[in-house]
């Protein structure tokens, strides 16, 4: 799978690729991740890609044109499966679109900042526009990071247990249940005598259990 | 307003802070970012931090010992308005819980990872748990980021312009209407002439039909 990112700010998004699991799974070729600077693709001599929003107010919006070049070049080169605007008004991201998302291979995402891009970009070169939630950031880089993240670990081959997402909150529609680990106490709390038990039925009939009660309190529309 | 961040990975967090809105509002002095690396914490001699699940299945569990040591000795130094867990399952996040977090003084936030941490934690050192959306991610680092890039902005005088985070989505339970710049016309495709009449009050009246329409469409729930 290729994630090619456009973005006025690539510094932002150096760390987040660049460590842990993310980093890991470039390293084994299972994902390509290419960071694209919007600056670079600027036809004006101080790589200016922003300007005042047309009718006033505050705040600066992106320009059509060194967007629409590089997204060009882009498309010259593959085809892609999305080309996905990060939006504050988008598709709400869910680990259903994240689950698609992991089967494309390739996607092309734009990331806004300040107070977004010119209309007719959205209009005319994007097939989807998502946000990570009902929240507004200083740009898409970070969102654009967290859609990555949520993607890329399902890939088969990141996580070293392939098990390891499926049993995640949101695959059954459930949230996982409570985890523990060492020491069996810890000033005087304890962990629940089930997960030392050694018994597996029980074990799993616990967590089944603590996922469901949980589920109902924390996303009850969910668990109907 | 100071913001403390524990993870096992700091490394993932370095970017995301040294450019741009959030490194602006740092060098202003109107906001102080701390990183912790949790294996600082740790007593043991390969500064491990993680642990298998008791009961068995995939994926390690961050060890309670390590960050009750770090919670408690920065407990020490101030008050914490909020200790935060960053949780797939936590408290939803919105534009509402970003204003209110912006008002605070002290806010620690831990960032799971893997699994996630012994729940021991999440019920003795946690005020609050909060989920930035539906999807499960490498780590809370991220989720992290994501939570102070939105808090950050909203602090009086890091936006260089007072009134541009209130015209943002949601802040008037509605999405952000289209936007335009330069140039008017892009290989025939036209700015709204509204935008272009120089006339304020009818720019206003089609930014905010515009809005309402938009948010109909795309989050009709909240448009209630």
């Amino acid at each position: 799978m290729r994630i090619d990112i456009i973005t006025c700010l690539p510094k932002l998004l150096e760390s987040p690729f660049n460590d842990s699991i993310l980093k890991r799974a470039q390293n084994k070729g299972l994902v390509e991740v290419v960071v694209h600077d919007l600056r670079d693709y600027s036809e004006d001599k101080h790589k200016k890609v922003d300007d005042y929003a047309f009718g006033g107010g505050a705040g600066m919006v992106l320009m059509i044109e060194p967007i629409a070049k590089c997204i060009r070049e882009l498309k010259d080169q593959r085809v892609y499966d999305e080309i996905i605007y990060m939006s504050p008004d988008g598709e709400n991201f869910s680990q259903g679109i994240a689950n698609e998302l992991s089967l494309k291979k390739n996607i092309l995402i734009l990331c806004g900042h300040y107070k977004g891009v010119d209309e007719r970009v959205r209009e005319n070169f994007i097939t989807r526009e998502i946000s990570i939630g009902d929240y507004v950031l200083s740009g898409g880089e970070l969102a654009a990071a967290v859609v990555s993240d949520a993607i890329i670990r399902l890939l088969p081959g990141v996580l070293g247990d392939e098990t390891s997402a499926l049993s995640d909150s949101f695959q059954d529609g459930l949230v996982a249940p409570p985890v523990y680990t060492r020491p069996a106490e810890f000033e005087g709390l304890k962990v629940p005598d089930v997960l030392l038990s050694g018994h597996q039925k029980k074990i799993e009939d616990w967590r089944f259990e603590q996922s469901v009660k949980r589920t109902q309190l924390r996303r009850p529309t969910d668990s109907k």
